[in-house]
């Protein structure tokens, strides 16, 4: 299975690519590609939903995910940054459907759990365990690239949980 | 100018092409086109904002406007609703930037003076006052639609106002 993590941001986007591996004795997960998208502040807002369209979308027809995998949004915001949180999330989730790609979406305590296996984990204690997790050299940086492979993982550890329950049925 | 309004909402999104004819004695504007795109509950979020992505398209494609007129979001609501109309507005901001279309945005008080003279006029008075501007048999519904093209038409008539100064200068 491949998915296709996003973290989604006003200032900076995460997206990351991870392939859970079946073939040895233990399972393993490969982080096969990761990236920020950096808006430019000096664009208009649709010229930066362009490049996180542009850029999603190049990823996406590079790694062929199966499925997107992206947080669900946590409400404590002010509007105005929902709002602005929106226009992203919106166009994140449009570059999904123009590939014909399923979006699971999962809570951020859900995705801290999975990970750290701590649902109020801090951003650091993330970053640490996905680099982990994933075998990377050095940690993901910025945060935003590390919680959109957060997100990935948990897709990868839901699904191997749901086929496990279904083959003890 | 051809403009091409939007005016964003989750269940319904409306647009509206409307061209102004400075050939005659009298400048006219003439509505070009108008449509309303209406979301299907029983799809994914993902899904909607597809439907949104190629009916806009189709219409820029179509009508090939040369500016995009839209309303500056009113942050009265709350975060989630925010978030909601932010995805939907992500979708018409990207679609202008893919067509390289620039974008201009109003204040509803800004939109409402322009066509009906007065800031808080009710939702009736906008529809009403947006079929005689633009000589239409009926009068524009749902009342989306003609918030699509009374931000088409503030446009127009901030654009003549500018050009006005110009020439007085």
């Amino acid at each position: 299975m491949r998915v296709f993590g996003i973290d989604c941001g006003t200032e900076i986007t995460g997206f990351g690519v991870v392939e859970s591996d079946d073939t040895g004795r233990k399972p393993r997960l490969i982080c096969k590609a990761k990236g920020a998208i950096r808006l430019v502040k000096s664009k208009t807002t649709a010229e930066r939903l362009e490049q996180v369209f542009r850029e999603l979308t190049d990823a996406m027809d590079l790694w062929k995910p199966e499925v997107v995998a992206i947080e669900e949004v946590f409400y404590s915001v002010n509007a105005k940054s929902a709002l602005k949180l929106g226009q992203v999330r919106g166009v994140a989730l449009l570059t999904a459907a123009c590939h014909g790609l399923p979006v699971a979406e999962y809570a951020p305590l859900k995705i801290k759990s999975s990970v750290v296996g701590y649902g109020l984990a801090k951003k650091e204690q993330v970053q640490f365990m996905v680099a982990r997790l994933l075998e990377l050299d050095e940690i993901p940086e910025p945060a935003d690239v590390a919680d959109a492979l957060a997100a990935a993982i948990c897709h990868i550890h839901t699904a191997q949980t749901l086929s496990l329950q279904g083959g003890q049925r």
